[in-house]
């Protein structure tokens, strides 16, 4: 009976459809693939000589790979109705850093290489100290330490 | 003249201000918390258990972390305009693959799981493999093979 039991319990052995689980890449529509390019230099980040100039523009980072394209392209590549008005747009990218002192550096870095701050850093309801930027285009950047998250050796948040 | 030359070459060692180049998280802004997250729950993501129920979620992923939370409050959080529109966001996510059969696999799975496939897989004039599949919220998620970005030890293409 025990041991009928200690078969039973167990979950079928089928293989699940699965979509495997990675942001490889995010790819952020802009008017000027040249002119978003040098703001992304300009803030330290390295472009990959992969990009083909004034089209495509990827960098490496910490955790998926960043790519800059023309927002109309990127709409068509996808299908996808072009952009007809503005404000949010449902998606932040987060860059997480080890210190509230990071986040202002990080942020001062932004404004110096021309970014808007829609929200200066303050402490956060969470327990945390976050800020955001904004690209040429919009895109929102937030910048945050969360002593909750440590970073690892991959310079990504560890969740619990 | 020599030792001259090969001083005045080297950059100045100035510390510049960067921003770290990382891609900690990305957040999209949902109608449903609990509804997305079974919805990536059911792609076989994995939900970390620092999520709060009905609130916010978040899941592991090869890059860096996804993060599901309500669209206004996020806006807000970001203290950006609410999203008055709909049609294409300027963003999209990819998932790398290491093949031209798993691009399928993962769209299939996709839309098993309810997911809209406002493009299906094909192959691409860049000499890879992709579609997209759309979560109830609009984010666009491409699923691609690229011959040229092998992946790495890490599930995240190797750049040039």
């Amino acid at each position: 009976m025990l041991a009928f039991q200690a078969v039973s319990v167990r979950p079928p052995r089928v293989r699940c459809m699965t979509v495997p689980a990675a942001i490889s890449l995010v790819t952020l529509g802009v008017r000027d693939v040249r002119a978003s390019t040098r703001f992304y230099q300009s803030l330290g980040f390295e472009l990959s000589p992969g990009s083909v100039e004034g089209d495509v523009s990827f960098f490496r980072t910490a955790g998926g790979r960043l790519g800059l394209y023309g927002q109309d392209d990127l709409a068509a590549d996808a299908q996808a109705q072009p952009r007809t008005a503005d404000g949010f747009r449902g998606v932040t990218l987060s860059i997480n850093v080890d210190s509230p002192a990071a986040v202002d550096a990080a942020l001062a870095a932004a404004g110096a290489a021309g970014a808007a701050i829609p929200k200066p850093a303050l402490a956060t309801e969470w327990g945390g100290y976050s800020g955001y930027f904004a690209d040429a285009d919009g895109h929102l950047w937030e910048v945050a330490h969360n002593p909750f998250w440590p970073l690892g050796a991959d310079g990504l948040p560890q969740l619990p």
